[in-house]
C-alpha cells in the first residue's frame, strides 16, 4: 500500500512558492483526502542560495541547482515544473517524463507550443502530464471537460483568460482613463508585468486558448494559427459607446467547433452587459462553455497569483497521487480522447469567420457622408444593425460615426474599411471591434 | 481489456431519458473519450410498457418491469437509479451495491436524508456511488470539490440551486408581478411542478445544501438540522426595495465552516448586484465555493433538466468506466475524504448565526415611531446601517419602514421583532430578511 509519495519541484517563483506552500499548509486535509503522505522532497532552482532562508523552502529536505537531482531521484515520482518559457523546460518535462516520472506543469506558453512533443512523450511512458494551472490559473476547467464533460461535444467557448488584461480593461471603464495610465498603475501595482506585451497583446490568451480547444474539441491546434489581437488600441472613446449599447469590451478567447473545422481567436470583443462574463471585472477570469448536452455554463474565479495557480498544481498532484494509490494507470488520456496526437483539425483563417461588428469612423461632418460610408459598406456585403452618431454638429470637421454591423465575414470588413480609408470623407483610421452576444 | 461495459437504468423519466440520450447520441464521443463502449443494456420501469414506442427505448434490448433483472444481471457493472423519492430507491441502490455494483444517481433527497447508508454500503463494499447530478444539475461541482479542490480547505459556499425559485423571483423582480401570479405562470409553462413544495418552501435547496456541504467540509450533515426558509413570503414591495439598496432577493443555500462548528442554512437573501450570484438569473443556477487557497470560484448552469442532468450523471457512469478500464479501484473516497461515515461536525443552530437583516415595519407614521423602534433594536443589540422611509407623509396611518442591521445573532432578531410586535407603532408582522455581502 502506497502511504507516502515523493514530490520533486523545479522553479520555486511565484507558482513555486504558492505550490509548496499549499502542500505544506494543508498536508493534514490532503492526507485526509488522499490517504497518502505529500512530500516536497526536492527544490530545484538556480537562486536556490537566495531562497534558504524561505521558511517554506527551509521545510523541504534536498535544495539543488542540479535538475538531475530530481529527475534522478528514485524517490520521486511525480516533478513539479514551474520555471516557465520553452526551454530548458521542454527538456526537463520530456526527460522525466521518460525517466517514469508523473509530470505536473502550469506553463501554458509550452504546453501550446510544444504540446504535441509533450503528450507523445506522455503516451509512450505511459506517465501523466497534469497542466490544470496552465489555463485559467486556479479556476477547475481543464478535469471538468476532461471528465465532467466527456459525454458532451463541447460546440465552444468564450473566456476572459488574462487577469492584466481584464484590471486594465475594467479600470478604464470604471475610471475613464486611457490605457497608458491604467497599464502604469497596474505596473505599479503588481497588476502587470515590466514587459506587459504577452498580456495585453493577448499573446498569453492564446496561449490558454490553444490548450483549451485542444481538449474541448478533441484535437491538436497549431498556436501560430491563432488569430491574436490584444488591447493597447482600445480608446475611452469607444468604451464610452460601448456603455451606450449597455455592453463592454472585453479581451475574449472564442473558439467554435463547425462541421469541418474549428475556429479560435483572440481579440477585444463587445459583449452585452446581460451576459455573466460581462460581469468579470478586474483581475478576475471566466470561462463559458456551450455543451450539446450540459448546454451553457460558465467557471470563474481568479486567472493567476501563487495560491490559486497552486491550488490547481497540487489539484493535479493530488490526481496523480490517487492514480498511484489507487493501481490504475492511464485513466483519462492526456488531452481526454483517445486518437494519436497527430491530427489537426483544420483552423478557421480570420478572415473566413464570421462576426458582427462595431465599427467607430472619423467621418467629415458633412451631407452625405454617411451615405458615401453605407454604400460602400453595402457594396462589401456589410448590413448595419444601428447607429450612433454623437449630438455634436461641427460642419467640415470630424464626428464619431459608430455602426454595429451583422453577421459578416472577416474580410469583407477588411476590403470595405481599406476602401473607406482612401476616401476624403473619413480621417484616421477606422476603429474595428467584433461583437458576441447581440444578435 | 476491458473494452464494453454495460449500463442498467431504473426509472425511465425526465433525467432517465436524458441520461439515455445522452449515451446513445455521443456514443462515438464517449468511446473516444473512455476507450470504452458503454452500452445501456436493460431498463426499469413500471411504465415500460407505454415507453416502447420511445425511439430510444427501443434501441435499448432488455425492457423490465422487474428490479431484479438488473441488479441480478452479471453482465450489468453499472446501475443507474433514476426513480427519485427515498424508498424504493434506497433498498435499490442498497442492493445494487452488495451485488458488487457501481451506482449512479442523481437523488438529491435520498442522498441528503440516507446518503450515510449509502456511503457506509459503498465503502464496505469497495464499490462507486456517483452522484454529480444530484447538486446543481448539470452544473460540474461534486467532483471539483472532491478533486480540483482537494489540496484547500473549503470555507465556505453560498450556491442558487433552484431553478424554480429562481425562475419565479427573476419574474417577480422584472415584471413587478406577486408570487402568486408568477407560480401559476411557471406552473402553466412547465417551470414548476404541480405540488411545489419542495422548489419554493427550500425543501429541494435544502437537500442540496446538505450533500455539499458533507463534500465541503468533510463531515456528515444531518438534513433536519438545516434551517429552511422558502419564498412565498416574498413580497413585491420588498423586491423594489432591495432594487433601492441595489440588491436583489435570491433564494441561496449558505454552507460556512467554523473553527468547532459549521453553519448551514437555506433562505432567501438580499444579496448585491455587484455579486456574481445576482446576475444569475431565470432557471439557471450557480454556486460560489470559497476555498483557503484557490480564493473565490463561481460555477453557473443549468440547475436542472432531462440533458443537463442526464449530462451530469454520464460523467459519473465515464467516470467509473474509466476505473474499471483503468484497474483502479476506491480512487476518491466517496465524499472526497477518508474518514469513518459517522462523523458529524456539529450544525449550528440557526438562533447563533450571524447576519447582517433587513427588516420591513408597517410603522405607524407619526412622530418617535423610529425613535421607539430603533430603541428596541438598540436593546437587543441590534445596531442600524441604513434607514429607507418612502416619502409619502399619511399621519395616523401605516408607512413601510426599512432598517438595515450590522450583523448580529439570529436570537436577537427574534425576540426584538417579537417584542415590537407587541407595541401599537408596529402593524402587521414585521418582514425578516438576510443579507449576504453588503458589509
Amino acid at each position: 500500500m502506497v502511504n507516502k509519495i515523493f514530490v520533486g519541484l523545479i522553479g520555486y517563483g511565484t507558482v513555486g512558492s504558492g505550490t509548496v506552500e499549499t502542500l505544506i499548509d494543508n498536508q493534514t486535509t490532503i492526507f485526509e483526502k488522499t490517504g497518502v503522505e505529500l512530500v516536497v522532497k526536492t527544490v530545484c532552482d538556480l537562486r536556490i542560495d537566495e531562497l534558504k532562508s524561505d521558511e517554506y523552502v527551509k521545510r523541504i529536505p534536498v535544495h539543488t541547482k542540479n535538475v538531475d537531482d530530481v529527475i534522478n531521484d528514485p524517490e520521486i515520482s511525480i516533478i513539479v515544473e514551474l520555471i516557465g518559457g520553452y526551454e530548458p523546460a521542454r527538456t526537463f518535462i520530456i526527460r522525466a517524463l521518460e525517466a517514469g516520472k508523473h509530470v505536473v506543469t502550469a506553463n501554458k506558453a509550452l504546453m501550446a507550443v510544444h504540446g504535441p512533443d509533450l503528450y507523445k512523450a506522455a503516451q509512450k511512458t505511459g506517465t501523466v502530464i497534469g497542466f490544470e494551472g496552465s489555463v485559467g490559473g486556479g479556476i477547475p476547467i481543464i478535469r471538468v471537460m476532461k471528465e465532467d464533460m466527456a459525454g458532451n461535444n463541447i460546440e465552444s467557448f468564450k473566456g476572459i483568460m488574462n487577469g492584466t488584461a481584464n484590471y486594465i480593461l475594467t479600470e478604464m471603464e470604471e475610471k475613464g482613463t486611457d490605457f497608458d495610465t491604467v497599464l502604469k498603475d497596474a505596473q505599479q501595482l503588481g497588476y502587470a508585468e515590466a514587459d506587459p506585451t504577452f498580456d495585453i497583446e493577448g499573446i498569453d490568451t492564446a496561449h490558454k486558448a490553444a490548450v483549451l480547444a485542444s481538449i474541448a474539441f478533441s484535437t491538436l491546434v497549431p498556436f501560430e494559427k491563432i488569430y491574436t489581437e490584444g488591447i493597447s488600441s482600445i480608446k475611452p472613446v469607444d468604451i464610452e459607446f460601448a456603455k451606450k449599447l449597455n455592453c463592454r469590451i472585453k479581451l475574449l478567447a472564442i473558439a467554435k467547433k463547425h462541421e469541418d473545422d474549428i475556429e479560435v481567436r483572440v481579440h477585444p470583443t463587445i459583449i452585452p452587459n446581460s451576459e455573466m462574463l460581462a460581469q468579470v471585472s478586474g483581475v478576475f477570469n471566466a470561462i463559458e462553455v456551450q455543451c450539446d448536452k450540459l448546454d451553457k455554463t460558465l467557471h470563474y474565479g481568479r486567472g493567476a497569483g501563487a495560491e490559486p495557480t497552486g491550488s490547481a498544481v497540487v489539484g493535479d498532484i493530488i490526481a496523480i497521487a490517487r492514480d498511484i494509490k489507487s493501481g490504475g494507470s492511464k485513466r483519462v488520456p492526456v488531452l481526454g480522447f483517445n486518437k494519436e496526437y497527430t491530427y489537426y483539425y483544420p483552423v478557421r483563417d480570420i478572415n473566413d469567420i464570421e462576426s458582427s461588428y462595431y465599427l467607430r469612423f472619423s467621418a467629415v461632418d458633412e451631407t452625405g457622408s454617411f451615405g458615401t460610408i453605407a454604400s460602400v459598406l453595402g457594396k462589401h456585403g456589410i448590413s448595419i444593425s444601428q447607429a450612433i452618431q454623437t449630438s455634436a454638429h461641427n460642419p467640415g470637421n470630424t464626428v464619431p460615426l459608430v455602426l454595429m454591423t451583422h453577421k459578416v465575414e472577416g474580410r469583407n470588413v477588411t476590403k470595405a474599411v481599406e476602401e473607406l480609408g482612401k476616401l476624403d470623407v473619413i480621417q484616421d483610421e477606422t476603429v474595428v471591434i467584433r461583437v458576441e452576444g447581440l444578435e
